[in-house]
């Protein structure tokens, strides 16, 4: 049942030649989507994908998908990810999940496998949103998501049109987005977060993408001078930020589960050593895999926020700046990449995907997973990303056996 | 006793003559020490001073002092303040102290009053600190707290010497700093915060100027992804500055008294909605009268930083920015001038001093004192600063009659 295995030489191998595109002087790699290392990347995938015999497709807004035949003609299993980067990325994100699926159909040619459904190894359109937003578009126009004509028109960072910059790199393709109707899709992906390192875990079976609401919260008090005004003169806009900060902490914690709460971002006004805060702006992230309880998060903080303006007379306006619901994974594929991680000799866990991934676009097409390996330090994001080569092959010896059990 | 009255008239006329120098298009008043328009003032006062007959003595570092004979050849009582201003200053601050002082003088003239000891009413160099640091320079040298050599050397935010500037506007005198020793000192000014319109209080009887420290707290964790690093793998800069402020001000609030605590500032590094925070450098500013409260406030404050590095697995490093004693004034002039403000029929309280003054140097040298009046709103440093007509009259009759029982 899970005899297949890639070959780690060949994964390494290829990972180490693609990224030589868009390498950055000091490491990591700068392939933002739609640029020349862009296509520069795309090219080489789809010599590669020709090579091992595989029909590709490039669609409408410029996803690259490579069709191995099935015995049956039916719905196929899809995988794959983005070979798109962030402006200082690292090696592996996005680009190990789209060659491991090469290396899993290499892995099938030589063990001589036809599997029932066909395969798909997909490799999506502008994943991380660095140069044009939002993040994910071309698996979100791939699933209906957003009209082509709206997506043609968005305007990147530099100005560039993405209808534009796809017609420049000659990726404009034929086929609509949406044309191949998958069976199943299957991701895998370094994890961008500490959680299976810190556990010493090999492999994540993600249960999903958490819901997640962004609000910025204005405070607005007075500013006064720090000597002459005593404390309970005050209407310190500083202070409510930080006492927010504090309960949004406690708030993910007692909450518990897979709520998580963050503070990142504060701007103040004067922002002065002996003058009382006038004005704070702050972000609060939440999330939540279960959108019941991220509303209840929101719910109490929006409480303490209103005991707040009562006891320290200030003002607190909320904008909503992203909000979007959970995408729960298809619970056949958790269990699937858990068993097969097992049968396999791997540690494995559980756990809800810090980030967003193609997979919750996809997810709303067809039942949907996606499988973690650990990322050393949690690092993301950063030139210095890494996984050790152990885990890359462990996790696509897991995606090769998912695949060829779906498509069997 | 308390017979003597100042002409409340005079003194406004006076205030709203004086302040078309320096004004500013939508009100209040520019002034910076030294400038062309400090030079203007000066110019009218040393001619007001005159026609009082007081005799005009300039300093080497440009203290204007006006003496009024006593029946005896004694130290004088002096009183004063400055008529320089902050870059976008208010009317009264500094300048009501020295044009009632002035009001104070012909008060006596109109009653026929020659005190025992000589009066010497003094406008003391850059107090504002707004052009030159240290602020009240002029009575810091002379008191003897810096050499007149150093003070000309230092340079203004427009790059300008002190001693140029002096020579330049004129106001480079003959007489050594210090020339003339005091009996007493009393410095009448606006409260520049809100506790005594918040009282409904008419008069300050200023207990001192609080003991200070100001730190910059330097707070290094480790960024994160906000979605991807549980809350217990984090090392959050910005939860840790938020509970510092938190509890700052519990502290300032649990150990009483006159007790101040303020976090004003903070700058978080990489500052973005969906990072935990890596670095976080926040300003605490500690302010109390009794400097043991002080300390004690500052060593609770390392304790729980000590705590913090240990729960949260930040490290904390704390860099001194400022730091002085407190300065209590005479308990003799602060009894007096709540008597006196109390057989004038007006309500008094004792209250430190929020920000510091020329009357902080001058009680290095003899007994001093200062008389506060309420700041509407507590604004200061602000051109909308403003004080009650009657409470500027109030103040100054306090003034009057402090100055003629401490001469008596």
């Amino acid at each position: 049942m899970t005899s297949l295995r890639i070959n780690p030489d060949r994964l390494l191998d290829r990972l180490r030649t693609f990224n030589r595109i868009g390498a950055l002087p000091g490491g990591g790699n700068c392939r933002l989507a739609l640029s020349d290392a862009d296509r520069d990347g795309r090219d080489l995938l789809v010599t590669w994908m020709r090579e091992l015999g595989l029909a590709v497709t490039i669609d409408a807004i410029g996803n690259i998908i490579g069709v191995r035949a099935g015995r049956e003609d039916t719905p196929p299993v899809m995988f794959g990810s983005h070979v798109d980067t962030v402006g200082t990325g690292g090696r592996y994100d996005g680009l190990y999940g789209v060659l491991a699926g090469l290396e899993a159909c290499e892995a099938l040619h030589d063990a001589g496998v036809t599997t029932r459904r066909p395969l798909a190894l997909a490799a999506w359109t502008n994943e991380e949103g660095s140069r044009f937003s939002p993040y994910a578009l071309g698996s979100l126009v791939y699933v209906g998501g957003m009209p082509l004509g709206d997506a043609y028109e968005i305007k990147g960072i530099d100005g560039a049109r993405v209808g534009n910059e796809l017609t420049r790199i000659g990726y404009l393709g034929d086929a609509t987005p949406g044309w191949l109707k998958p069976h199943a899709y299957v991701e895998l992906h370094i994890e961008q977060g500490p959680v299976l390192e810190d556990e010493g875990t090999v492999v994540g079976a993600v249960e999903g993408i958490p819901g997640m609401a962004w609000l910025e919260l204005t405070i607005e008090g007075r500013s006064s001078h720090a000597g002459a005004t005593p404390m309970h003169l005050r209407r310190d806009a500083l202070l409510v930020a930080s006492e927010i900060a504090v309960f949004v902490r406690n708030l993910a914690n007692n909450i518990g589960g897979s709520q998580r709460g963050t503070v990142g971002r504060i701007e103040v006004a004067p922002n002065l050593v002996n003058v009382v805060a006038e004005r704070a702006v702050m972000t609060v992230d939440l999330r939540n895999m279960d959108d019941n309880v991220l509303w209840l998060s929101e719910n109490r903080l929006q409480t303490f926020m209103a005991e707040l303006e009562q006891r320290e007379k200030v003002r607190i306006t909320v904008r909503e700046l992203t909000r979007f619901a959970a995408t729960p994974f298809a619970p056949e594929i958790i269990a699937l990449v858990e068993g097969t991680a097992g049968a396999l000799g791997h540690s494995s866990r559980r756990l809800p995907s810090g980030a967003g991934h193609d997979a919750q676009m996809l997810a709303r097409i067809c039942p949907s997973g996606m499988i973690f390996v650990p990322s050393i330090g949690g690092l993301s994001h950063n030139v210095k990303e890494d996984t050790k080569p152990e885990h890359l092959a462990a996790g696509a010896d897991v995606l090769l056996n998912v695949v060829a059990k779906l498509a069997d």
